[in-house]
């Protein structure tokens, strides 16, 4: 479902300068209801909690790590207080939470700081959880030391379903680099974790049953079941739902390696893309055995009451070349590949509700013969979500939130479950938009890379998904953004320390300062172009180590140059603290490429740089002649602004699969020096 | 130890220029032998590795451990390579290695890398260790892919002790961190971790024999005797041994909160430093009863040959005040404490002798009435290696490498155990010089510290332990410790991005960059400044999250801002790239204190870094006047330099705790431009 997709959506920029912003306080997701009060309450070395209500083994760890973390981000230890002194936190939660997270379970909770203490109380410690993470952002450093500010909060969250689903099958993600992004996902009130765990390249299930699965299906890279189970047992002390996805009956291939019967064609398969394909054959009862005893050991292993079957992207030339398959599909009155597929998703829905699992599956499950208790993923358009609704299916949106397509930030942001279609749904349908995922597809991502394609952006998805449909300020989730990033280091994320680490293997030295310069303002091509750009079969082991791997998907410092030139320009060239850091940046970049081109010559891996180093560094210098123009009121000769526009035509072109993010901005300059004329 | 010692050492810096060298490979320690063939061996996917002669676990754990670091740090998964090709790596190790390490093990390996393969041969899988690791160092990125240079590597150690003590008494170190610094040892070929497990602020050690002393003797946080097992068996498959220190009869106060009765005055006595504090009594046959019970205990879980009985700073005041441990002493026929310490040690040392263990203490254990076999660990001053090994002791240097005392790596590099008295010892007395130990105390270090202040200083006393003792260029050290730095990382160690973090709390914000630039050209207070500054008792548990926690002991561009300013004055004011270097930094310290002057207002952590950051523009200021002056070639007016002088005075005042580490070169930069006269 990645690679056929073809997006065409538009991108709107909601700004606001943080000027014109209010004291806001640093909180992703926003919460639905702040009140700031006066004054602060100090965070110190005798800081303390106490917890009455209701109590519980996971709301007391939850504490004990809330306290470790706020140990951690103030560098202090915390010393015990005199007996008789009152706590800084009190937490009351009124009753348990259920032992597997159900969808829908109350969230909420309320926070109510004064300079004297902070008091949480929440329904259950679901919402504990959450208002522990609220505190800990809350955190500020002040002239008098660490400190909360006094505020009322009262949260809650806008869908129940708020996930980020990772893709361990074209990729393997061992399982502590998915335990720090638990813990991302929980720091942003997400309550979803959907494993894709199983795709042609891989199977990642060990199965006592069908152990070809895992043994011939992966490459000796797959979770034990004991390490599930106790990953299944943290997210859950985190407030996190773990679904597991099989997807079926295509993106199967790791399947028929081992058991090729499974398949709709004769084998035999290989892991590996160059060899035979297919997909499962649903006209066999073998099939349906087989599922039967692989749905009853799966969930087993997952306690959560949904399961993914996938379903997506069937490719019906498989059962178009089984002549027996076609003779099912008409001796049982079907008209197409279509309701072969609803058959066998029927089947299938029936083994899972004998082992008490809600089906949940891409778009393709759609089909009026199958029960409302389904839930749709819509991941080929946002209208899926209401048709759905209208149908009387519940549905979760995944479209618009591929954070695999390196967007930015705000073009996630903009996505929202309820606005298209949706938004003339009645209320009764709408209610049946359960929430949404953020979608990490792996084919470019490996362990190293994951958390960088992961973090920040999905914080935003995670805010569109909590916070009240209202809360839409670009300008202020950028500012909160920034802020939440640094903060996530604290988890162990590499987001934002991983990159360099790779740039020095490129280089090979210790000294990476100017391929940085260059690396801080390029972006990964878009959507699928870099996959298109494969010629031959794509190589799921081919090294992800080039310097695409390593740059963020979204330049900030990109970002911050095209305000700067916003700003500057909308002064009429006056804002002179603007141009001032303009030809700083531009300076820097001119003089790039002298430094840096030693070290691309030197490298395999980075030769494929050379024409950005040059073109970034032809726009540096571009870019200043520009302001000198303009700082001389004079537009630039007709010959020069022509000559420039060639090199901005270059330099627009993808080169290694990176985008000058600059360039738009520099031709800004460009365009505005020449029509000084009109000044 | 720590606080008594007074250092006078004459610090020489012997430095050659990168241009002076000839093409050297970034090895560290250097190997005793290299020699450059011609060509390389391509590193791609198909890197394969075949073992003949001996097969032992350690040795396949060890090269599946080489395959991963390789894999990691190309960024390559390694594909299968067709049956009949032959490896691009064979090991072979001529026999076993010792089930527990024993001192003096034969460490040697010979690798030899032409462009068809490589060849690594060892009498032991200890050898083969070492010599991947050169390997992995080799490691190159080069125009045509990651390759290793042809070279023929002939390798041994010099000295057979090269350790690393860590204390974990002051500040407990979980053992993640303790692992990843054992990986840190592994690659710079250090073979000894020396766990200093208690003193007066914490007992690390799980005993049941004794619970209170784990229980009692710290603030919770020790270590389980499982994990301690795993967690030798975890150094042994590096090649590093665990020596474990239990210090006494001095710095024992952990001890004697859950057993008073083992101390020389009446208690009770707290882990606190406010209460009574003490020395075990070593007149009562109750203690040598307990002694021999814990050392029964303790030698199942470590299984080492030798035992660190500590016995430092024993303060006789304790003995003194006791009536009945004075008359002890006389009724002996003893002299003084020192008699009484000896007697304590010799009853110790047969414990430790009936448990197979040979006795390892600091200086003050040297007393004639010990045996030869035990090892003197000099930490007072060197010349106590050549008394002891006079005497017939073997011994051990620390003093020198004490890497809690802030010094530059170069300062530690020029301390090598065969020079100042031992220098004139016979061959066989030198033999009894065994190595020496980089010390890591850790009264302001905590974990999230601790690697910063290991690495990568400990890597330049690992080559003064490991090379030929004619390997001593500084400028070769530097250059080759730069390129180690960054592959560090790849262990997880986090003494480079350990810092950001801690940056970012301190300021509580994301853009920390003009803090950056003062943390960057800053170092700690030398010696033992920094807990003289203390008033009243030192407080073990106050947080250590100032910025003194967070800058390197040594900066590194202040060290390059130097070796500029030297240039340019060596080539009388002609070096136009290195003025331009020189102004560019110069620049931007003028400018840093505007912009960093907000965010120093809003932190309490940061208020102190006010007149630092002031100075460092005020500096950055007088440097470019003196550079206009010498541009200019006309003395700076005799006013202008009184002043500039005296900002120079103020300067060097340590603020904070800390120094500016670029106050010399500007003072010479201020006193060249006066010297224009001569010209």
């Amino acid at each position: 479902m990645r690679i056929l997709l073809i997006l065409n959506a538009v991108f709107l920029l909601a700004s606001t300068t943080a000027a014109q912003r209010q004291r806001e306080l640093n909180l992703m997701p926003m919460p639905s209801s702040v009140q700031l009060g006066t004054g602060q309450l100090p965070i110190d070395q005798f800081f303390s909690v106490a917890v009455t209500g209701f109590q519980e083994a996971t709301l007391e760890r939850g504490v004990q790590r809330f306290v470790a973390e706020l140990s951690q981000q103030t560098g202090m230890l915390f010393k015990h207080k005199p007996a008789d002194a009152s706590p800084t936190l009190s937490i009351h939660a009124d009753h348990g939470r259920e032992p597997v997270q159900k969808l829908g379970e109350d969230e909420s909770y309320e926070l109510a700081i004064t300079d004297s203490g902070a008091k949480l109380t929440a329904p259950t410690p679901l919402g504990i959880l959450h208002g522990l993470q609220t505190l800990l952002q809350l955190v500020e450093t002040t002239p008098a030391g660490f400190a909360v500010p006094a505020v009322t909060v009262k949260d809650k969250p806008r869908f129940p379903w708020r996930g980020l689903l990772i893709d361990v099958g074209r990729h393997f993600i061992p399982l502590d680099v998915l335990k720090r992004n638990v813990d991302g996902m929980a720091a942003v009130k997400l309550n979803v974790l959907h494993l894709h765990l199983s795709d042609d390249q891989g199977f990642r299930v060990e199965s006592k049953r069908f152990p070809r699965l895992h043994e011939m299906g992966s490459d000796g890279m797959y979770y034990t079941q004991g390490e599930l189970r106790d990953f299944v047992a943290y997210a859950h002390d985190r407030g996190v739902r773990v679904l597991p996805e099989f997807d079926t009956p295509g993106h199967s291939r790791s399947w028929f390696v081992g058991y090729p019967e499974l398949a709709s064609n004769p084998g035999p398969y290989k892991v590996d893309p160059e060899g035979p394909d297919s997909v499962t054959d649903p006209t066999q009862e073998g099939t349906y055995k087989f599922l039967e005893k692989f749905v009853d050991e799966m969930a087993k292993l997952f306690p959560d009451d949904y399961f993914h079957i996938g379903g997506d992207e069937v490719d019906g030339k498989y059962w178009d070349a089984n002549p027996k398959i076609q003779a099912f599909i008409h001796s049982h009155g079907m008209k197409n590949n279509q309701d072969l597929q609803a058959y066998f998703n029927q089947r299938l829905q029936k083994i899972l509700t004998k082992h008490h699992r809600l089906m949940v599956g891409w778009d393709e499950i759609l089909h009026p013969d199958l029960p409302k208790t389904i839930v749709i993923h819509s991941w080929r358009g946002q209208e899926s979500l209401a048709t759905a609704a209208k149908q009387g299916y519940s549905s979760l949106l995944s479209f618009g939130y591929y954070i695999d397509l390196m967007w930015p930030a705000a073009r996630h942001y903009a996505v929202d479950p309820m606005s298209g279609a949706a938004a003339t749904l009645s209320p009764e349908e709408k209610s049946r938009i359960l929430g949404g995922e953020a979608c990490m597809w792996t084919e470019w991502v490996t362990p190293e890379i994951l958390d960088s394609r992961v973090w920040p952006r999905t914080a935003a998805i995670a805010e569109r998904l909590w916070s009240p449909q209202e809360v839409t300020d670009v300008g202020s989730m950028y500012a909160r953004l920034a802020e939440l990033n640094w903060r996530l280091d604290w988890l162990g994320l590499t987001h934002r320390t991983g990159r360099f680490q790779m740039l020095h293997r490129m280089s090979g030295t210790e000294d990476i300062s100017a391929l940085r310069t260059v690396a801080d303002v390029v972006e990964p091509v878009k959507d699928y172009a870099r996959i298109s750009n494969v010629k031959g079969p794509w190589d799921f082991r081919a090294p992800l180590n080039h310097l695409i791997d390593a740059v963020s998907p979204e330049s900030d410092p990109a970002r911050h140059f095209r305000d700067q030139v916003q700003a500057y320009i909308q002064s009429s060239y006056k804002d002179q603290a603007a141009e001032a850091q303009i030809r700083a940046l531009l300076t820097t970049w001119r003089d790039n490429d002298m430094k840096l081109y030693p070290l691309l010559q030197r490298s395999s891996l980075l030769l494929e740089v050379t024409p950005l180093s040059q073109d970034l560094s032809a726009l540096g210098a571009a870019g200043l002649q520009a302001l000198d123009y303009l700082d001389k009121s004079e537009p630039g000769p007709e010959s020069w602004r022509a000559q420039q526009l060639a090199l901005i035509e270059r330099a627009r072109t993808p080169r290694a699969d990176l985008l000058l993010s600059v360039v738009a901005p520099v031709q800004q300059l460009i365009e505005a020096s020449a029509g000084q004329t009109q000044k």
